[in-house]
C-alpha cells in the first residue's frame, strides 16, 4: 500500500525547499481552485476566520493585490501593511516587528522585503506561516509556481522543455525561482543577458548560461523576458534602454527565426513595451502573459490553503 | 402594453451616455437603498462574492470611502489601489495595467484618473464594469447623480428649476457632469465665474453662461459653489483667494437679495470656508451639503448594483 | 438590591473620563474576548454590519492594525483613512471633515491625531462613537488599558503596586494615560527621566516625580520604559542617544539591584534596543512586552463592543 502524499510545509520561503511532489501538489491544487472560480463560484468559506497580513516592505500593486484577492475569495480577513508606514522606519529590528505581529496572532504573514533571506528570518521567529512574496535577489516562489502552472497548462508537461529566460538574471528573484522550479520539473533552462547581468553560479542553480540570445531561444518552447529595472539606469555598468532593446529585446523576427513555432511568450510584468519585449510579441499569438496573472491568483489560493489547512497545523 | 424599462449600461463613464430614464432609474434605486439603510439594516448580501477594485490615480478620501462603504454594505469584497504604489509609476501603459487587473477577474473597477477619457479607455480593454470616479476635467457622474438626487428629494422634481453653479467651471468635472445631468432633467443651469475659469463651449453643454454672479443666482432654486483649487494658486491667470472670495464667494447677503427664499446651497466638498463659500451659507438653513454626502453612498450603491446585476451581465 | 453596573460611555476619549468601575468592566470584557480567541474561535458575529473608520492623521502600524484586527474578529466592516491622503491636506477644517465622515453614517471613528484634544472636538460634532487612538501629548487610553490588563493578569491586582515609568514623560501620551489609570486603580506611579523630559504638573496627575531612575525603580513591581523619539534628536535640549542610554536605559543590573525580583518589564513599542532598554531586559524573564501587544487586541475588541453595544446606544 502506497503512502499518501502529504503537503508538510508550514512556510513557503522558496522553490529550493519544495520537492517535485510538493510542486505538483501545489499546481494541482491551484488548478482545482481555478476551475471552481471559472464556475462563477467566486467565494468559498475555506479560510473563514483566518487572519492574513500582507507585509510589504517594497511597493507592489499586482502581487499584493493577487494575494489579497486569493485570500478574500477563501473568506479570510486580510490586513495590509506597507513599509513606509511601518515601524521599520522607526528603528525597530525586523525580528521585533515580526514578534509584535505574531503577538496579534495572525495565521499567515505574506512578506516582500528588499533583503534576501528576510522571510526566512521571520519564519524562525513567528508561529504564523510565512509566504515569501519576493525577497531581495533571492526568490519569488509564487511567481515561479504560476509560471510553471501556465507552461504545464499549455504543454501538458514541463519535462523535456527548453525554457529561455532573458534579461537581468543576476538581480532577478523571478529568474532564480524559475530556474530552480523548471529544472526540478525536468526542463532545460537557458539564461541570456548582458555580461553585467550574469553572475557566476547560475549554472550551479541548474541553468545553462548562453553566450547569446540566439543560443538561448533556439528551439525554445518558452521564452521569458525579465523586466528591465529602469530605476537602475544610472549605473554605468548597465546598458542603456536603447542598447538593451537592440541586443536583448524579444521581437517577432527573433522568435520566428529561432524558436519553436508554438513558442510560449512570458513576462512577469509590468512590461516596458519596446524595451525588453516588442508589442508584436507581447500581444502575439504565443503570449500567455495575462494567463500568468490569472494563474497567479489560483496559485496563491493554493499556497494559502495548503499552509493553513495542513494536518497538524495551527488549525 | 408598455415595455418595461431596463437598465442596460455595463459601464458608468459619464452623464452624457445616460438617458433621462436611466437617470430616474438610478435615482429611484438610490432612494430605495437609502430607505433600507435608514431602517438600520446596514448590510445586505446583494453583491456577496463580487470583487470591486478602487483604482485611484489621484488622491481622494471621500469618493473612495463612499464607494468602499457602498460596496461593503452590499457585502462585496473591495480592494484599494493608489496610484503612487501602482505599476503606473513603473512605466507600464494604462492599457497593460487594465489588462492585468482584468486577468484577476474583478467584477467592477472604479477609476479616478487625471486624464480625461482614461475610464473610457479602460472600458474598451476590460471585461469588468468601469465606473468613472472622476477623470481629468471631463466627468464625475456619481457626483452629479448625488446632486440630482439631493435636489429632487427637496423639490420633488428637477424640471423647471434654476440651478446656479459658481466657480472654476472650465476645469471642473463636477460642473460638466452637473450641467449635463440637470439640463437633461429639464432644469436651467447657469454658470458664473472669473473669466479665466470660463471656456467656450459651456453653452453647447447646455449651460447659460452668465456675465455676473448676480445674474446666475437671481431667482435660483439651487446655488452650488465649486471648490477653488488652492494648489493652482501660483498660476498668474488665477485670481487670489481674497479676490475670488470678494467677487465670487457665496454669502448670505447675496442669496437673500437675489435667490429664492428657499434656495438650496450645495458644494461638492471639501469646502474652503471663507473662500468660495461663507460659513453663514455653508451652515445655513438652506445648506444640503451633508445630505449630498449621505446621498453619495446611496447613489454609489445603486450604480454598483445596477452595473453588476443587469440582465445578460457577467453574473 | 444593588443596581447593576452599566457601561455608559459613547466615546473613549481618555482614561480621565473613566471611573474605576468602568476600567474594571473594560478589563473584564477584554479578558473574556481573550479567552474566546484562545479557544481558536477567531471570528464572532458580534459587530456584523457595523462600520468602523480608522482615521489616522499620524503614521501608525501597530495601533491601526490592532484596532483593525479587533474590529474584523467581531465581523465589523473597517475602513482606513491615512492623513496624507485625506482632505485634511486640502485645507478643510477638522470639523468639516468629521461632519462629512458622519454623513456616511459610520458607527465608530477611531482617531489618531497630532493635536491634543482633536478626538474630543470630533466627539462634539458627530453622532458616531469616537475612540481616541492617541492625540498629541494628551492621552492614549487603549494603550493604558492594555497595560493595566497585562499587570492585572500577572499580579492579580493593581492596587498597592509600585509602577515606574521612565523616559520622556512630558511628551508621552502613553505616560499620561498610564499615570491616570494606574493611580485610579490604587497603584503608586513613579516617573523619572532627564530634566527636559519632565514638566510641572505630573504630580497633579497623581505621579510621584523621582529625581533619579534608582529612586523610581526601587522595589518596583513594574518598570515601563518609554520610547525615545529619535526624530526629535536635533533638539539641543534632548540628550543624545548615548547619554540617554547611559543614564536612563533600563538594564538587567539596574533591575536586579533595585527592583523587586519578580519585576515586570513593559514597553509600548517599538523598542529602540540598546537605547531606552537593553536586550537583556527586553527579552528577559520579566518581560511582558509581547503580552501587551496580544492584550491590545483584546482591549480594543472590548472598547469597540462596549461603545457600540451599550444600552440606549445607536444600535
Amino acid at each position: 500500500m502506497k503512502d499518501a502524499y502529504q503537503f508538510k510545509h508550514k512556510h513557503i520561503l522558496g522553490i529550493e525547499q519544495l520537492s517535485v511532489a510538493d510542486i505538483f501538489h501545489i499546481l494541482d491544487t491551484a488548478i482545482s481552485f481555478k476551475e471552481i472560480s471559472s464556475r462563477s463560484i467566486k467565494k468559498v468559506p475555506t479560510l473563514k476566520g483566518k487572519t492574513i497580513i500582507n507585509f510589504f516592505f517594497e511597493p507592489s500593486t499586482r502581487t499584493r493585490l493577487s494575494f489579497e484577492i486569493a485570500a478574500k475569495r477563501m473568506s479570510a480577513d486580510t490586513f495590509n501593511i506597507a513599509a513606509s508606514t511601518s515601524s521599520a522606519t522607526k528603528g525597530e529590528t525586523l525580528i521585533d516587528t515580526a514578534r509584535n505581529l505574531q503577538a496579534m496572532n495572525p495565521d499567515t504573514i505574506i512578506v516582500r522585503h528588499g533583503s534576501s533571506g528576510a522571510p526566512g528570518l521571520l519564519a524562525r521567529h513567528v508561529e504564523a506561516s510565512i509566504i515569501n512574496a519576493g525577497d531581495g535577489t533571492h526568490e519569488h516562489p509564487s511567481q515561479a509556481l504560476l509560471d510553471m502552472m501556465t507552461v504545464r497548462e499549455h504543454r501538458g508537461t514541463v519535462e523535456g522543455l527548453k525554457i529561455a529566460i532573458v534579461g537581468d538574471i543576476a538581480h532577478s528573484r523571478v529568474a532564480h525561482s524559475d530556474i530552480l522550479g523548471f529544472t526540478k520539473l525536468g526542463a532545460e533552462v537557458r539564461v541570456a543577458g548582458p555580461e553585467t547581468f550574469m553572475v557566476p553560479g547560475l549554472d550551479a542553480l541548474g541553468a545553462r548560461v548562453c553566450g547569446s540570445i540566439v543560443e538561448a531561444v533556439t528551439d525554445a518552447d518558452v521564452v521569458m523576458a525579465l523586466r528591465i529595472q529602469r530605476e537602475r539606469q544610472d549605473d554605468p555598468l548597465i546598458p542603456s534602454l536603447r542598447e538593451y532593446s537592440q541586443f536583448y529585446g524579444i521581437n517577432h523576427n527573433l522568435l520566428q527565426k529561432h524558436a519553436r513555432p508554438d513558442v510560449l511568450v512570458m513576462h512577469p510584468g509590468p512590461i516596458n513595451r519596446g524595451v525588453e519585449m516588442n508589442p508584436d510579441v507581447a500581444d502575439g499569438k504565443g503570449s500567455v502573459i495575462l494567463e500568468q496573472v490569472t494563474n497567479g491568483v489560483a496559485v496563491r489560493m493554493a499556497l494559502l490553503y495548503l499552509v493553513m489547512g495542513r494536518e497538524g497545523g495551527r488549525g
